[in-house]
Parts: structure tokens; C-alpha cells; sequence
């Protein structure tokens, strides 16, 4: 088992370094560089074990998901991700389960050209706390108060996945069909490896007025940007993206609805103009992501569903809230 | 018991912005800025219960004491710290917990004007993690490898009580004389609230060649400068400066050494050229600070004492790795 230092050592052999680093892993800090008029933008996770993820959960996904919680935060607010640093505390530095997971987490900086610059490993009961630095021009990020009475509200990809995945953790898929296995084993991999859309992110500024990340609940996330700029949102509930796997498992709307509510699919939930919708479908194309009208925003407050025959419904349950 | 939007929304109203802040707390991720040539500083500590403090540590000094490591971090780089968030993982955000360890926290952020730009809240095993983010004029950071052969090694303050105050938590105090008991409170309020070397660090820039943080033990943080500059360091073990409390409390000059390389001082240990050395003066002055000269590097490697007769020492007990 290595110690702190030798495994401090070998990480900095690992990382990719951008062109914004100054200085990585390896002083009492890090040095990033942006250019002049560009904006730092930074995000703090923390990931608990028993908490965001089962304790017998794949290290490498663990890893994965806590860059990917990261990553999406800074794609809602339309910055480039560009530097992190991890604070990892385990009880022991066991290569057999740091390895996989320093992996897991790598894969993805990796795949967005982030350089873990920095961090702190310590013991204690397992979490990790990743920090993520995004730049972008200055005056352009996507906040939760900028949306507008009329504006039209969208969501990238599907919802529901992860949820029904958590859901269907307690029952056995002994007697589940070919289809329904593979449906299953897709939510799974939406709960364990999400994707933070970060090229969508970058996409919409100077599109989008506002915009967030679907991590605790639809209602609860837009419910931000509601408070944030003063408006009502009304959704269409049936206009809500289910995925082929969850319309293959779950049969009943009302619980499929209850499902797309309950969080953790890191999509980005935005409000365009009307007039700007027609830029969507090339942002859409653009950037691999399907992306899905499912209400207005209007004057008032809260977050509102409407059913199949548009009348409105009493509120369905909510997303996640620590501590509560 | 407030939920976590609800401390984040009280959080939020009490911490103090500065002109660099575009966006703290509140959206997906807060946005700093910097004026054009200056660099960003960026480093992350994690305190976790029951390793870093006692489980029964006022939660106003761990909130404190987990500011002091950062910004020590920032300050052994020599940069002006700017920003930082916190990840917070609590069994419960108890206010009779949760209220002074906040204070605690911005008491010292405030002192240095240092603005809390976001962060996480979870549930889970108590532990803090600070990232602070600071800045510098381009290319002025104090490394840990710009040492050269014939610097001189200073270190800030006095070191060795944090480690008596750990040493001394175990024996009753009841015996102890006025004088004494006094001192023992003094080591342990260096334990419990250290103090970061914030001007230090930004006075020495342009000054010193390397400076670290004494965090894990003189001997091991002198060997990373020893090591990154490809020097070995000699250093008179009679001249480690060490407090009137520390004096008072430890006769034993054997014992006072193991103690002085215990760790947990967060005082800056830096190299200067011979030429440089008259400047340290106004510095000390200007900043407050003792400044004492412990020794000198050479070609070589590791990090070797000379005793009180000038003959060198086998090694004395080195400081503190986590996971060995």
C-alpha cells in the first residue's frame, strides 16, 4: 500500500496538463492562467459513500460521477471546464480500489481536456470532494436569474433514468426478458456514469436566458430559476423525455412522471425567447444532444404541471434536499 | 433543524463579497475574476473528524483552523488569497454545531477578506473541504524548487506547539503552577487556531527562492524543497525557534527537538540568497512576524540537523504521512 506522498507521485505522472496550467499537482497550490477578459468559474462536490452512491458501488464509477456532477454544474453555466483539484479521503489507499477510481475519474477530465492541477488526500470515512474551474468570456455565463416572462423552457436528453434505476435496485431481474435486462442495465449506467453536457452549456450562451442542471428534481432545479428571476413556470407533464429504457420498464405514467421528477440525471433544464427556438434544433445537432420543449414561463411563482388534457395538477413529489 | 437550502440562503446572507466576486454563492457554480497578468492560486484541504481535530474540537476552531490551512497553502506561494468554497459534510446541520463552526470559518476569511463563493452541503461522516483560490502578479510565485546552493533557511515564528499541545493532551492539568497553566493554554490555542502567514508570503515575493508551509514536520517539508531543487539542507538544531510557552512547558531539549519537527505550525519556511538577507528585517518588521535563520543548503540531498556542538545528528523523528 502506497503512502501519501508516493501516491500523490504517481498521480502527477497520470494527469494531463492544458495550456492554462502554470503549475499542477506538486506545490502548496496551483496556478492557473486565463486569458485577459476571460472569467474563472468555479464548483465544489462532494461525493459520500452511502450517500450519492451504494457503498459496494464500481470505484471507477465513482470516480466518473464525481467529475461528471462537477463538469455539469459548470456546462449550467456555459463555461469551458478547464482545471480541478481532488480532496479524496478513504481509509486506506488501497491500489485495488484507488487505482479504478482515480481511472473512472480521469476518463472523463480526460475526455474534456480538464487538468487535475491539485488536492488532498486524507483518511476517514470514504468521500470525495472535487473542485472544477471553468472559464469563459466575461459577461456571458448562464445564471438562474435571467430568465424572462414568455420564454419558452427546455431539457437536454431524457429524465427519469437515474431514478428508475435506484427504484429498481431492490428488485431482482431474474425473471426480466432480453429487453428488459438490457433496459435495465442502461438505467443503471445513467445512475452510475451520467454526462454532463458541457459542449450543450457552452452552446447556449447568448441563447439561453437562464439555465441549470437537473441534479436534485426537475421541480426543485427549475424551481431556482424561477425564485432567481421572479417567474412561473407551467410544464406539459406528458411533454417530459422518457427514455426507451424507462418506457420499456415502467408502464404507468403516473409513476414514470414520479421517476422523471426525482433527480440525478444531470441534464441542463434552460429558457429560450420564442424567438431564439429555432437556433435550438442546430445547437441540438451541434452537439449530439437531443433537446425537448416542455413548458412556459410566466408571471407568478413555482414550478406548475399540466396533465394529458392540460388541465393543471396538484403538485407531484418532489426532487432531493439533504438534511431534511 | 433549517434544511439545506435554507443554510445555504443564511450562508449566503453573511458572507462578505469583494471587487473580484462576478457571482458568489447561489448558482450552479460562482464566477471570480482577475485583472489582466494575474495569475490564479488555487489549493484544497480537506479536515476530517477524529483525524485533523478531536472529535470533541469546539466547532468555532475547526471551522477556523480549516480556513488557517488553506490560506497558509495560498500564502507559502506567496499569493494574496481571493476566493474560496467549502464543501461541507455533516451528520446534521445542527445550528448549535453548525452556527460557530461557520463563524469560526468566516472569522478568519473576513480578516484576510476573503470571499466564500459557494460550495456543497451533504450529509455524511463529518469532514470540511476548503478550496481558496488566490492571485499573484505572473511568474512571482514562490515555488518549492527555485532553492539554490548558498541560500540561506529561514523559518517564520516558532515551531513545535501544535505537537507539545498534542503531546500534552493526555496529562492532566490540575498540577500545573499559574505560569504553566498559561502555557499550556497558549500551545493549545496554536493548535486549535494557527496562524496563516498571509503577508509573509506576499512580502517575500521577489525575496525568497522556495518556501513551503511546515505542515507535516519541518524535517519533511524542508525535504521537499531539498528534493524539487536537487539540494541537501544543514540546519543548526539549536536555532529552531521555539516559544516562551513551549520553553516553559518542555525542559528537555531532546524532547523540544522532536517536537519542533512535529508539525501543525503552519509557519513558512524559505530560502535566500546571502544578499538578500538585510531585507528580511524590514519584513519581519512590516509584517509582524520573528524570522529566524536555521541553516543553510548545499549541493546533496535530504535534510540534515548539526547538535549544539555543530556535529551532525543521526535523523531526528521526522513529521506526520497519512496513510503509512
Amino acid at each position: 500500500m502506497p503512502g501519501e506522498f508516493a501516491f500523490i507521485d504517481s498521480l502527477r505522472a497520470r494527469v494531463r496538463s492544458n495550456d492554462g496550467v502554470v503549475r499542477g499537482i506538486g506545490d502548496d497550490a496551483a496556478i492557473v492562467r486565463f486569458a485577459p477578459g476571460e472569467e474563472c468559474v468555479v464548483t465544489t462536490d462532494t461525493l459520500v459513500a452511502g450517500v450519492h452512491f451504494p457503498l459496494d458501488a464500481a470505484p471507477a464509477d465513482i470516480g466518473y460521477k464525481t467529475a461528471a456532477v462537477n463538469l455539469s454544474d459548470l456546462a449550467a453555466m456555459g463555461a469551458t471546464p478547464r482545471f480541478c483539484t481532488l480532496a479524496l479521503t478513504l481509509p486506506s489507499l488501497d491500489g485495488g480500489y484507488v487505482e479504478p477510481l482515480i481511472k473512472g475519474l480521469l476518463a472523463l477530465l480526460d475526455t474534456h481536456q480538464v487538468a487535475l492541477v491539485g488536492g488532498d488526500t486524507t483518511r476517514g470515512p470514504m468521500s470525495l470532494t472535487l473542485t472544477a474551474i471553468g472559464s469563459l468570456p466575461a459577461g456571458t455565463a448562464l445564471g438562474r436569474d435571467g430568465a424572462r416572462a414568455g420564454d419558452v423552457v427546455y431539457v437536454s436528453g431524457t429524465l427519469g433514468d437515474a431514478a428508475a434505476a435506484l427504484a429498481l435496485r431492490g428488485q431482482r431481474g431474474d425473471s426480466l426478458d432480453g429487453e428488459r435486462k438490457l433496459a435495465r442495465t442502461r438505467l443503471q449506467q445513467r445512475l452510475a456514469r451520467p454526462t454532463p453536457r458541457v459542449a450543450l452549456g457552452q452552446a447556449l450562451r447568448g441563447i439561453a436566458h437562464a439555465c441549470i442542471d437537473v441534479s436534485d428534481g426537475l421541480a426543485a432545479d427549475l424551481g431556482h430559476i424561477c425564485r432567481a428571476s421572479g417567474l412561473a413556470a407551467v410544464l406539459d407533464s406528458v411533454a417530459l423525455p422518457a427514455s426507451r429504457a424507462l418506457l420499456t420498464l415502467v408502464d404507468d405514467p403516473g409513476q414514470r412522471l414520479a421517476l422523471q421528477l426525482g433527480g440525478d440525471d444531470y441534464e441542463l433544464c434552460f429558457s429560450v425567447a420564442p424567438e431564439n427556438e429555432e437556433q435550438l434544433a442546430a445547437i441540438a445537432a451541434a452537439t449530439h444532444t437531443a433537446l425537448t420543449r416542455i413548458g412556459t414561463l410566466g408571471p407568478g411563482e413555482g414550478v406548475h404541471f399540466l396533465d394529458a388534457d392540460g388541465r393543471i395538477m396538484s403538485a407531484p413529489a418532489a426532487g432531493y434536499e439533504h438534511f431534511r
